[in-house]
């Protein structure tokens, strides 16, 4: 094992031993770089490991002192993966990720401990020896931008950076926000065609129709490929789960299972069997009970450190359900629903708004997670008026709430310039969605121009951006053809990278890496 | 006065002169640490103080390096408390504490200064001359523990550690969590035996009456005894008052009265006299002008320091007086404490949800203190539904909140283990009897197998746990006899202890004196 | 430009070239005292600019090392501002904060890029060649007082503190504060006249008359004189805009228009046309998608840093707003402005208990500014009551703690001794009389000896209040001549002095420049 670390990329067709699943889960806990560093002259292990011998060498680099993460970088491997696969040789750097790569009681104990792993992560991980995900200070520390998915300058990948990875690697679980946008378009057509204020439009029924079946193929497509992920590449989906950021996708499967029994065509039913809203609320109770508690009970995922926009997404699905259930006919469920939302809304809200000073990965530029904000009231506004059969004066707050954000919003749009696509964008459509369906509903009680117009306006920039999006999300994946970038997100190594200040500030110029060696210290 | 500081603790059959009061409280402020330090070579005093004279001078060590804090724990005395009274010796160690020890005048006109005091305490303790009591911030220094009762290491007694102190100063004001428990199973037994959806268990109303006189003859027992310390050691008291955690225990006592007459056995009376009411919540809402203000208005106390989850039971009295005042008819009073309980609540929860970075007192595992949590919701909610003559929307979201955040505990249940039994325990049951009370309210107006086996199985747990905690109380008390520990938390020294960094980590090895050091610099 | 610095304030009868107003733009930016250690010997610089040359020297100091900003401080310059101006001898010390003293087309182009400029403020001002408006972390690091209006020890003012500044650059926005104090009284006598519990006095409604005539003319005057300094001193609006606590003022003008509303008196109108509700909530509306929006979107000027009593302001013109529209007879536009108040309310109050401490520009001691806890709450009750047509519950709610709040700052009334009298303790005084407003109208519903005594108790408190006030006013208008002082806080220099830390030693013997040098680094 001690020659291991870096000898295992560069023999792509080494037979894999049946201890290899242990030794890959050892090695990516040292952290390459450091690994270099300590041993720069005893490099190649002139003495062949006896348990995993380099049956084939290629390419081996005849200085030592070459073979550092910068080299892996410029990449010593031009191959592509699915051409490694056609030709028989596999690219093991991949294997520490996969679920079944190793021993198989290994990975069934593994599966066994994990619950116990994901309660004592904050006390084990400092030991590192019997998790793989690093600590969530490494996700602040090694990353940036505001989805948190950029690596920073000098730090490492656990997985190569040259070349474009699996697939299912690539695939990130906040492409449920693809069907989290195109469902929610469908309960827009749904109430522009059957609300009373936008009858006169005479929408065909159609239209929500064709946008709910295509909201149901893709979340079919999209879930049955995460699965595939959560099958084959499980640490990849735990380290997804351990992203501060990230986490908050983790509601958006069932959020979007919500909205597609919501805005089901009326031609296909009417009345959606109870039993389902108790299906779909039970994942998002529980995973409620996880991700709440960790804020509250404090450690490493305490609400002041991981505040972001995206938190939104762990509260909304509270209003969502709600809604759902209240439109179902159900009262106790949906008000709990209602409650815990309230609850963690305004403790989020207050967050959010003070901006500790130790929150500070959000960027300053405002960027399209920061619609997530209008979300949680224009849902709860249209929940409680279905909970309480019309839209009083509580549904007028939490409406007039998400209005002012809204337009607080629009007023900022100037920011948006200059800013990455990413997938993501698609949760941040629903929002707006939401405000514009919850503008048809106040219209109704409150029927003038000025609301017929904002109903209407709302509705146009609503379906515009998610139109938008689509385009942007096609030539991305057909033209361009990066949709799926390389995640970096999931593959920060576990220790920060172990570099002299000096050479830091010779590489930065800044001292940006200030932070982390405080943390380490 | 020059050499009074260690003296005192060596010459415990010294008659006391009329100026000891004075002398010792001066004594009290000079930390003994810091004076041994500075006089090693000039002790003992050679030329007797004409005060103070020595006139028996027991075991005097032949170096007087040996005498320093270090030595003291190792324990000169081995007597027993008892004993020396007994035997005519009187340990003057805890003069210091006493209201009558010293001249009469002085106390009095400490007792004319006290109010003043306390409002300038964190202008005029850096001082150190006119109060004993330290500032909040050696408590949060010198403490540690979910309850800041354990002394860190190297933090030096001004009570002698090596033995028992005297019973009054070893009983601590958290002793009313016994009243709290105990008379919230008097209203539960109450409202099984009288409510509607619990009928059907056919429970005698003397479990209510038989708990209801135990309650009240605990709270007289203790309310007597707490009366004879505040009497005895007064200085004991204030430094309970000061203390962050335990000042909020000081709402206990009200809170224990107002649980007995929401309690009261039908048989004694159905109807209170609202005077009472007015009575009982005049010194709560004096206590919140204090710790609310102390909260808002800033200083060393300010809200983002101290919180806690002890902070709930400065928040319940408010919804619990609510709820007997709208039990007894009143409804401006209720409504007025419900509102202050209201405002603070929110204030609380979201700077507990926070979970600030500043407020590090909190352990990371889950500590029964975190059942506070349960408390205020579920009384909150009860109380709005018996002002409101039914449990309404308002109701329900206040009573599923406090649903979910019990959810929220018992699935992270198995991080109890390992805590070391407390007094205060005692305050952390009654939140579950609350969500008993209040799920059988809630059953009452949503009547399904559900909520009564819910109402059933909440009452079955606050039950059983009561009854698991008086037995461990009892256990504590007769077999091992340390249900009253000497109650560290209220003899720290006014100043750190001032040693060398390099000294610190020969003895800790561990940094965690950081600090304290950086506080004093 | 080299040697501009710290000439121009020794030539004052030097004609003005047309480039004037940039140079002093460039000036400003460069803060003098720097500029002074920078060139002790090089000064006077003796070849003349050739854009600016010296036409006239006056009082040169023969040692350059006399002509720094102790020097500056201590007076050149002992004339008066108007006896320069009929001299003919103009101060050019001041034109850098003239709007028209400068090239015509660039105060244009800085017209222009004004909206532009706010909005970059923060990503701009640390090249400091755009604006000469400091950073926000300028102004808590160079400023002190609960107002910030004390210039800290060592920071050097850009205008002269040695002579009285022109009127209108020392007549603050908290000037409007006079014109909430005596609108609101008027309100509270119109009440007094009008509302049924206090019929009984026989108020007449000419108080209200002669009070509202009095708070128009004040506005009206105060409006006027703004205006010219809009117009002739833009800069020094600029930067009362950009004043952390300063800039909360900026909604007084049109509290105080709603006020006036509000208290017309009936022998004038009993209905306003809708239309001005409208037209008066525009620019709140406007300036709150502002503040709200720098509180949220972070920078500078997020919540976290920026929160302070005086926030106040920005949150109770949403319950203004609301109580003139439901009085008005509108619903959705009060319930709008309502809902945005309560939203942002409880972020600011849950922010303001916390005392985060990154806030530590509030002082320990009690300041008049505290008594606006008192105003959102007593306005949102009678906001509320006036949109539901009866003081509910909720009213109700809302009341309470605004008398809970009051409370708590009576008992604590002592604090306020030693407080320096300022013109914004105007703003401080409405929300006595909204107390005393509210408590009228709770005693028309809940009518009982205690209530009515409490209306007439605080009613006159809040007269009495006002009173004193207003003699203490007219005193430092008239006898001491000292009500509109130097505005220091708009004269910060851009840049902190820069000093030796042994030097700062020195002359504060208080490392509190601290702060200062580490956000320099």
């Amino acid at each position: 094992m001690e020659s291991g670390g870096v000898i295992i990329s560069t023999k792509p067709n080494q037979p894999e031993p049946l201890t290899m699943g242990a030794q890959v889960k050892d090695r990516l806990e040292e952290p390459v770089a450091e690994k270099n560093q300590e041993r720069l002259f005893d490099y190649p292990d002139p003495t062949p490991h006896p348990h995993s011998p380099p049956h084939v060498t290629i390419s081996m680099p005849s200085t030592p002192t070459g073979l550092n993460a910068e080299a892996m970088r410029n990449g010593f491997f031009g191959g592509d993966e699915r051409l490694s696969a056609v030709h028989g040789f596999r690219d093991k750097r991949f294997d520490s990720f996969k679920t079944w790569s190793g021993r198989l009681e290994r990975q069934i104990s593994g599966f066994r401990g994990r619950t116990h792993d994901v309660e004592d992560e904050d006390r084990n991980s400092p030991k590192g020896e019997h998790t793989a995900a690093p600590p969530v200070a490494r996700y602040f520390d090694a990353l940036h931008g505001p989805e948190l998915d950029k690596l920073k300058p000098l730090e490492h990948s656990v997985l190569p950076e040259d070349k474009l990875w699996p697939f299912l690697l690539r695939f990130p679980i906040s492409s449920f926000g693809i069907c989290l946008g195109v469902s929610s378009q469908a309960i827009l057509w749904k109430t522009l065609a059957t609300s009373p204020p936008t009858m006169f439009l005479h929408v065909t029924q159609f239209v929500n129709f064709a946008l709910w079946c295509t909201a149901l193929a893709l979340t079919l497509c999209v879930s049955t490929t995460y699965a595939m992920k959560v099958v084959f590449y499980f640490e990849a989906v735990r380290r997804e789960y351990y992203h501060p950021v990230r986490v908050n996708f983790f509601f958006a499967p069932w959020i979007a299972c919500l909205f597609l029994c919501i805005g089901i065509p009326p031609s296909i039913t009417d009345k959606l069997p109870s039993e389902l809203w108790y299906v779909l609320m039970a994942p998002i109770f529980g995973l409620e009970l996880k991700i709440y508690g960790q804020w509250m009970s404090g450690g490493e995922r305490r609400l002041s450190k991981v505040a972001n926009p995206s938190n939104h997404l762990a509260i909304v699905g509270n209003f969502v359900g709600a809604l759902l259930g209240a439109s179902m006919g159900l009262k106790e469920g949906p008000i709990f629903f209602f409650s815990v939302g309230l609850a963690h809304y305004i403790v989020l809200f207050v967050t959010l708004y003070q901006r500790l000073p130790t929150n500070e990965t959000l960027p300053k530029e405002l960027h399209p997670v920061f619609f997530l904000f209008v979300a949680a009231p224009s849902v709860a506004g249209v929940a409680w008026a279905t909970i309480h059969g019309h839209f009083d004066t509580v549904s007028r707050i939490a409406y007039f709430i998400a209005m002012f954000l809204y337009a607080s919003l629009v007023v900022r749009i100037n920011f948006f310039r200059g800013v990455r696509f990413s997938l993501a964008w698609w949760a941040y459509t629903f929002p707006m969605t939401g405000a514009a369906i919850a503008t048809i509903e106040y219209s109704a009680v409150v029927k003038n121009p000025f609301t017929q117009v904002l109903s209407l306006g709302l509705s146009a920039i609503s379906t515009v951006t998610v139109t938008a999006l689509l385009v942007s999300t096609i030539i991305h994946a057909f033209v361009l053809g990066d949709l799926f970038p390389n995640d970096l997100s999931i593959a920060i190594a576990e220790k920060p990278p172990r570099l002299s200040k000096r050479r830091i500030n010779l590489i930065c110029g800044t001292p940006e890496r200030k932070k982390v060696d405080d943390d380490d210290e």
